[in-house]
């Protein structure tokens, strides 16, 4: 048995949680700056009452909405100065996982002072602690509200890099599950099936000890039984699949958040940065080989996930549904190959059940790319 | 459904895990104060296990072994000018309860130079946040270890009062069930104790949503079968029942972080103020008309609970086992009468399933003590 457990943020949750939150975010200072990204933030009514709110507090606010899905380093550094020139005290960010992730890199850029983005995959060389943060999530998958890692683009390289900091953790996070209510359906399914990839992979990491299986013990139904929910063609989806999913994913992120992610998530960044892959749906397309893998070296923790999934065959069978490879996924041998070279000293790969190798990596996209 | 969810410790635990902590501890700073009571944080080995990690991190380690069972506010005032005279950049509190609370608010006098130990009572009016903490648990009741909450006796009435604050959770706990192995048969018991009342009272909030649901659920059955193993008169308990009680005192300490407690709590501090009763025994004894007032008012969650325990009769019959109310503990009924008078506002009562009024509990001490 164990105890291992360290998950800081304070969440707040539950339909409308934002509008009874102003003392909270006064607490944090007189002014801030709002990340947002795309129209969502608009749309699911978060931003509306983020700024009602804030307002009521007596908190001035100015929007920042310049942040898109796989936010590039650049957009935080812009960001930053933004913060800088409406001397904010604190960040708050509106919207799915690239907003979240791209505030807290911005909560470090803005208190540091940094032209060099580069510094920012070092954050023990920062000299000051982030501004505070809150987040307001607006889909259900990422796990970011509740986790220590940005993931970001390189603008120079345009590959996913990360920070993984216990400065990164959010100081409160506002979950409210109706501002998913207008997530389409592609994003709604993807966003799943990130929750599921972060549950799934995160439940054969080393360090998943007892309280981290507990919230997969949780993450797991709910998602399942959510992406069955769509899978019957739900559309759009009710209330009732949008809860289990939006808490499902952040049961998940608090496995996510303890345990990091295994190969799926890495070879998943192959298809994002140069395929466009949306994250979720990219990671879950390796998801039948990572549980077949699990199955082989880990045959005890992968029944008791598949007997919370509703049994082996409608696990893999939802995957089959949902995790298609897109068919304009397309490489030569050598490019797959190619990828391998990126891949050293992948901490992912390690945390993979009987381990994983590069050349694995670069024959499985061969396998379901290479035709 | 809902998320609701603060506990900001960073929890380490497992065998030894205090013997890898040293880069943790320096973290913290280059002098401590370690607070102790009685022996059990030499014979538990904590304490040996401590100074031996803080030497070997460089850290100047100084101890203040003064602390007694249900803590004097004067001897956290002794404490902090302890820490004062050695210039102590962060506390360590090794020990159950008493020794935890008293760190707690060791560390805001300590930061605050206060005289008038009353004001500890009113955080919201220090100035300074308290000095940072971790904490050594050497029994598996309190919970403290995870809670933002220090109960402590005042000098002048003999009461005890609380602080709950954000600030006053630790930094860090070291939760190494093997520190328990030492505590004597009736510690074991009374501790366990506590920590089933403080599952089972948590169980019952109106606050205790789905994720203090879940860790009612781990800890409700480890509690349970942790006692029925030392019913069956288990001597010394074996390591599985140690780390079952362990552990599962944990879980109910994350739920007692999130809910506070019901009315036994109040009630049994009247039996450890004027009577000596050890506290998770004096709680425990109020268990059996706690249980069934909640089946009369939350008929639902209390079916739920008894589930958790092994069945409605196991867990009354585990009750009448170890609950009993000590003989020497009598009063009249106008000692019981007078209780009621002290009994104002008191929270813990309206977190009883259907409420709870002083006259009720004036009435529950004639019925048992009154003889």
């Amino acid at each position: 048995m164990d105890f291992n457990f360290h998950m800081p943020v304070r969440v707040v949750s539950g339909e409308g949680c934002l509008r009874g939150a102003g003392g909270a975010l006064r607490e944090m200072g007189r002014r801030c700056l709002v990340l947002t990204g795309g129209h969502s933030a608009q749309e699911s009514g978060a931003l509306g009452d983020l700024l009602d709110t804030l307002r009521g507090a007596g908190v001035e606010a100015t929007v920042f909405p310049g942040i898109t899905a796989n936010p590039l380093v650049s957009q935080c550094q812009a960001a930053a100065f933004a913060a800088e020139a409406c001397r904010a005290q604190f960040l708050v960010g509106v919207g799915g996982g690239s907003v979240m992730d791209a505030a807290k890199a911005t909560a470090w850029l803005a208190a540091n002072n940094i032209c060099d983005g580069d510094r920012l995959f070092r954050p023990d060389d920062m000299r000051h602690a982030p501004l505070p943060l809150a987040l307001v999530g607006t889909t259900a998958g990422t796990g970011s509200e509740v986790s220590a890692t940005a993931v970001l683009t390189d603008d120079r390289t345009g590959r996913k890099r990360s920070i993984t900091h216990p400065h990164c953790f959010a100081r409160v996070a506002f979950a409210d599950p109706r501002y998913t209510d207008s997530m389409p359906r592609s994003t709604t399914v993807s966003t799943a099936l990130d929750a599921f990839a972060h549950a799934a992979e995160g439940w054969f990491a080393p360090v998943c000890g007892d309280v981290i299986t507990a919230f997969g013990e949780k993450a797991l139904p709910m998602l399942c039984t959510g992406l069955r929910d769509l899978a019957a063609h739900e559309n759009p989806p009710s209330k009732e699949t949008r809860d289990r999913l939006f808490y499902g994913s952040l049961w998940a992120g608090m496995v996510l958040c303890a345990t990091g992610t295994a190969f799926p998530h890495p070879l998943g960044y192959v298809l994002t940065e140069d395929f466009g892959v949306p994250h979720g749906l990219a990671c879950a397309v390796f998801h039948p080989a990572f549980l077949r893998r699990a199955e082989r070296f880990a045959p005890e923790r992968a029944r008791a996930l598949f007997a919370l999934c509703g049994g082996r065959d409608a696990c893999f069978s939802l995957l089959d549904t949902f995790a298609t490879v897109p068919s304009r996924v397309r490489m030569t041998a050598e490019q797959a190959d190619g990828y391998a070279k990126r891949w050293t000293d992948v901490k992912n790969f390690a945390r993979t059940p009987g381990g994983f190798t590069a050349q694995e990596g670069a024959a499985l996209l061969r396998e379901l790319f290479v035709r």
